[in-house]
């Protein structure tokens, strides 16, 4: 039983089950095609049907809820544009090399997608006093060695503060107006607007509203991180919001630029926290620094494509690129890498090679 | 720098940090003499003096406090009595092997501490509304490998829910009516009955009252095992109350024993919820059970220690000897080890063998 055949255009990091990405220096449109878009499963595509797919509700409700697709289909529905990111993205540029799957650019796409807000579910089962988060549970399940060994055969899974649930988010059976593939969900997946993509459940068929903080895999061995609070030892705190964050599509790494020339940089940047306010562009690895052009309006949890123009230099040889954002929350990219995230959150500015050459380049 | 002297009697199962545990064969009294109290560590003892010592308490009070010795031996005393168990005790008996200490079934012992009622030192502070935890943190630090890497250097910490800590959890200075030894947290540890050893944290310096469950280290990775709740996938919960369990001190594993005879068997039964109110004894490895004699009274989060006598059969050879406590919640040892639980809560009945000896054993 094999999932939907994939585009060329993806590049497969793994094939079974399917991780595959976006070639980032193919990036044009504001929007990634569905057949462009990364996917990332963490277990085998289950295989579900329309007619017999249910959607289940249960815990801190007045009334426990089972919605078919055509049940959900019947509520008023809601399209977003949202940017999500693989909590991974980039890993291929960790030293040393962290474990997982080792993503380059292209774990990162902008999709519009249309649904049920999941507020309206709650608010029709009824949230009840105490209710502090909604954990997501999708059909996909098995087992995994790594990070870390899963407690036998477990279920993806994943919650949400009830005051995100409440705010954004979306139960989404079509993506750019099409339904849902297998590879991205179907018949229906969460979609967590600013969040990294972890929290966008695929094959999603539970809800459960729990008053205690979910503890599941997926969010304590793997895509949590250490964090200090409180003046205490480290915390293990789950993964939600995306970083600021900008990467450079064109040139392509290792692409050949010609000598003494104006260049046209372009790429895209993106932030969980509001907007991108600046992109900043270096040609000289971060010796100096100039503004880039934003070419999208600011749209929250969405990118913004931008440009800049780079003269070359006259010398051959290699040059190191590099891009980085802020955001209207006041945060720029930091210069380093923090190995306390464990191979997550990577947003540092990426460096990107490319080749001067002089003559015919 | 070296720690206290250690008396021959403790069997030493890793010399650096201490982890020293009884001889469990050695059980009389019911209360274990302070030299003779299994010693867990985590991380090198820090040296701490009673001068300079002090515990500070923060986060949702009223008035944060900074807490001397004097002060707290200012405030009104009490003495309690706890059976204290590692959550590793009887790891030995685990097959396959689980990594950490190999405990045989002295990780256990029962003193009586002297101290301040953490609830005390809490209303004095004034807990605030949306308290929920209380985190306490030791002065021992350092970097561990097994099981899992600690994100760094960390200290000991561990936290109570402010219900448990409201209720009878002791900021102990004494044992046995002697002051703390550097080994069992100089100068002050908490002693929290019906628990499992790893919440009474040593050398405590840091009390911090939060509004979010803690996620330290020794509350994730170490510590917590994987449960099934609301009907998800498992999910990770902190060990705390201790299990009920009844072993056997003598005859001592391995001990010979006469053919044909009345031979008394002795042990200890505890239990986190109530009381022990029954130990089961079988000398033929589990196909016939006899109710043993309780000789201690009984008294919440304090052993009892038992005896029968077992008619040893004729035949020469080895024999497995099994006991089981049930406690006043309703609970029975059960027969197998749950795997989830990782190399903790081991409270399947122990297989002591012994062997018969005809003549002169």
């Amino acid at each position: 039983m094999s999932s939907t055949p994939r585009p060329a255009a993806l590049i497969v990091r793994q094939a079974s089950p399917p991780n595959l990405e976006m070639p980032f220096h193919t990036l044009d449109e504001r929007i990634t095609s569905g057949a462009g878009h990364y996917v990332r499963s963490h277990f085998p595509a289950p295989e579900l049907n329309a007619q017999d797919w249910r959607l289940r509700l249960g815990g801190l409700v007045d009334s426990p809820l089972e919605l078919s697709l055509e049940d959900l289909k019947a509520m008023p529905p809601h399209t977003l544009t949202a940017t999500m990111e693989c909590a991974g993205n980039g890993r291929l540029y960790l030293s040393p090399r962290r474990p997982g799957v080792q993503w380059d650019l292209g774990a990162v796409g902008t999709a519009e997608w249309t649904g049920v807000r999941l507020s309206d579910v709650l608010e029709r089962a009824g949230v009840t006093p105490g209710a502090l988060e909604v954990v997501l549970e999708g059909a996909d399940c098995g087992t995994l060695t790594d990070p870390g060994r899963t407690p036998g055969e477990i279920h993806y899974a994943r919650s949400l503060p009830l005051s995100k649930a409440l705010d954004d988010v979306l139960l989404a059976y079509a993506m750019n107006g099409q339904p849902l593939t297998r590879d991205h969900g179907f018949p229906v997946r969460a979609v967590v607007p600013g969040w990294y993509g972890m929290a966008a459940v695929k094959w999603l068929t539970t809800l459960h509203v729990t008053g205690t903080p979910y503890q599941g895999f997926f969010q304590t061995v793997d895509y949590s991180f250490w964090a200090f609070r409180d003046g205490l030892s480290p915390q293990m705190v789950p993964i939600n919001a995306m970083l600021v964050k900008a990467q450079i599509a064109r040139p392509a790494p290792h692409d050949a630029v010609k000598a003494d020339s104006s260049c046209e940089v372009t790429g895209a940047a993106w932030t969980g926290n509001g907007n991108v306010t600046r992109v900043e562009f270096s040609g000289d690895g971060g010796q100096t620094w100039a503004d880039a052009e934003l070419l999208d309006a600011p749209q929250p949890g969405v990118w913004r494509r931008w440009r800049a123009l780079w003269q070359t230099p006259a010398q051959p040889g290699p040059v190191t690129l590099l891009a980085r954002a802020s955001d209207s929350a006041g945060r720029t990219q930091e210069d380093g890498y923090d190995a306390g995230r464990g191979g997550y959150m990577i947003n540092f500015p990426l460096p990107i090679t490319v080749h001067v050459q002089t003559g015919e380049a």
